[in-house]
């Protein structure tokens, strides 16, 4: 079934531990999108400045994603966003974030894709979000993102908005703040009543919490030696997510607790190399080896 | 087969958003034993002033615990400690520690007590933990806790102990100050240089890791809508662990890993109130119960 996926195409400068990586690619639809297709065919609506090298709209293109909604602005520059991690790679340090083509972003859906069923909406702003989804004919299955900055700025606006989302995904701290729960199942409980059905809560290297009618899911997250890079952990965990319900058809609690496993095994890929390095590069063999792996590191 | 435990017996003044409670029933032999016994007999070795109360002493007594080795100092002070938490359980802050009768702790082991087999030497003095050990003849099997004040100010007399320690009880914390790794993968691999075959990294509310031969083992915490008093969960767990163990008789990987699910279990009513009100009132049933609860949030 048609997945969708609205957010950022972006430029990314990471430091970590590791070392620098100046420019390199990035973006919550760019890791979602490189994610969900092992699951499903999956298209992006984003925008990009003239400044986007072309070797990476190839790159999405020969991954078999879909670039239709992918437009070019005339005389624009990319969304950058300038980070470092220290050694706690759990948070990130803001450097820099210039939204350049980001500023006017405000998608106009090709034909097409008017029709998706599976539609994700990623950590933008939620007024765009909502018109975004207004423009989706009638959707089966709708997912989103957000962030701390939305939460602050635009809560009127965001809950409005998440009265039309079945699923909403936020870190622990996210679900703190927009439910003024510290104890994450009251959390859920409280944003429960703002519409999403279910609750997806991402806690990092400590793995994930899935809150839906009448049943809880946790999940550790899968351990690593060797984290290079987490940007882009979240919206691959996502595109795993959204990508393997897209492919089964159904959300019942079951597929969904397996559609979080695909998640975190997914998400290891992300963080093992700069932008999509090692993403990029996997096969079915090694992902099956990693669930593999998985199942023997949570089996008892 | 006989399990015995050497930590303290004290008495707690605790803080938390939920109230104060003044000198109550505290101490890592005391949770460790009420929660082991549910496994199998265990006998406490600590010491307490004369103002410990006596019915603090009949109800570990009544409880089947082994008070052999609990002396009473006479003219001593019973050790206190003051602690306080906010919101974010995970992190205790101390108000003020009382030594007291624990300045001169030296325990000399009942002859009875000389023969255990399990042996639990809790968050002590890793040179008293040593001169304990050097008293029981043959054990199968002996764990131990530590702490950061250990690992700062007695580390070398710690790392000589932990040599004879077949399984090492940390949190995540203490297990990057004792390995100087950042990731815990890697700290688990330099902490077993140090002697421990086996070792378990608490997290908590995120859970715990279990790192033996070959084997690493992630297993969630249970998620709790009424955390009440956190004091004694570790204890509490590490109690479950080592009673199982004791029960079942083995070590290996698969015994190992449903001990650590059983000190979930047992942990969950340690929180739930404060001191060991909520623990020492569970049966058999709430126990199974809880277990099966705790299936169910992690299966997929």
């Amino acid at each position: 079934m048609s997945l969708l996926v609205v957010g950022s195409v972006a430029l990314d400068t990471i430091q970590t531990p590791f070392g620098i990586r100046k420019n390199i690619l990035g973006g919550s639809a760019t890791y979602f999108s490189v994610s969900a297709r092992f699951f499903s065919p999956v298209n992006i609506v984003a925008v990009v400045g003239e400044d986007f090298p072309a070797a990476h709209i190839n790159f999405l293109k020969n991954k078999g994603i879909g670039i239709e909604g992918l437009s070019i602005q005339p005389g624009g520059k990319t969304f950058r966003w300038e980070g470092a991690y220290s050694w706690d790679f759990n948070n990130a340090k803001t450097i820099a974030t210039h939204l350049n083509v980001f500023v006017d972003f405000n998608p106009r859906l090709p034909a097409g894709y008017r029709k998706s069923k599976y539609v994700f909406l990623a950590n933008i702003d939620p007024q765009i979000q909502a018109a975004v989804l207004n423009q989706v004919d009638n959707p089966r299955f709708v997912a989103c993102d957000t962030m701390n900055h939305w939460i602050t700025n635009k809560r009127k606006d965001l809950i409005k908005f998440l009265n039309k989302v079945d699923l909403l995904f936020l870190n622990d701290a996210e679900a703190r703040q927009l439910s003024g729960e510290n104890n994450l199942y009251k959390a859920a409980l409280a944003i429960n009543k703002f519409g999403p059905k279910k609750l997806i809560i991402k806690k990092g290297e400590h793995g994930a919490l899935l809150f839906s009618k009448n049943s809880t899911f946790s999940v550790p997250a899968f351990l690593l030696k060797d984290v290079v890079d987490p940007t882009g952990a979240g919206d691959t965990f996502a595109g795993a997510v959204m990508g393997y319900l897209a492919q089964r058809g159904r959300f019942d609690d079951a597929t969904l607790r397996r559609a979080l496993v695909w998640g975190n095994v997914m998400a290891t890929f992300a963080v093992e190399g700069f932008s999509l390095s090692r993403l990029a590069g996997v096969n079915g063999a090694a992902i099956r080896k990693r669930l593999k792996e998985f199942q023997a590191l949570v089996s008892f």
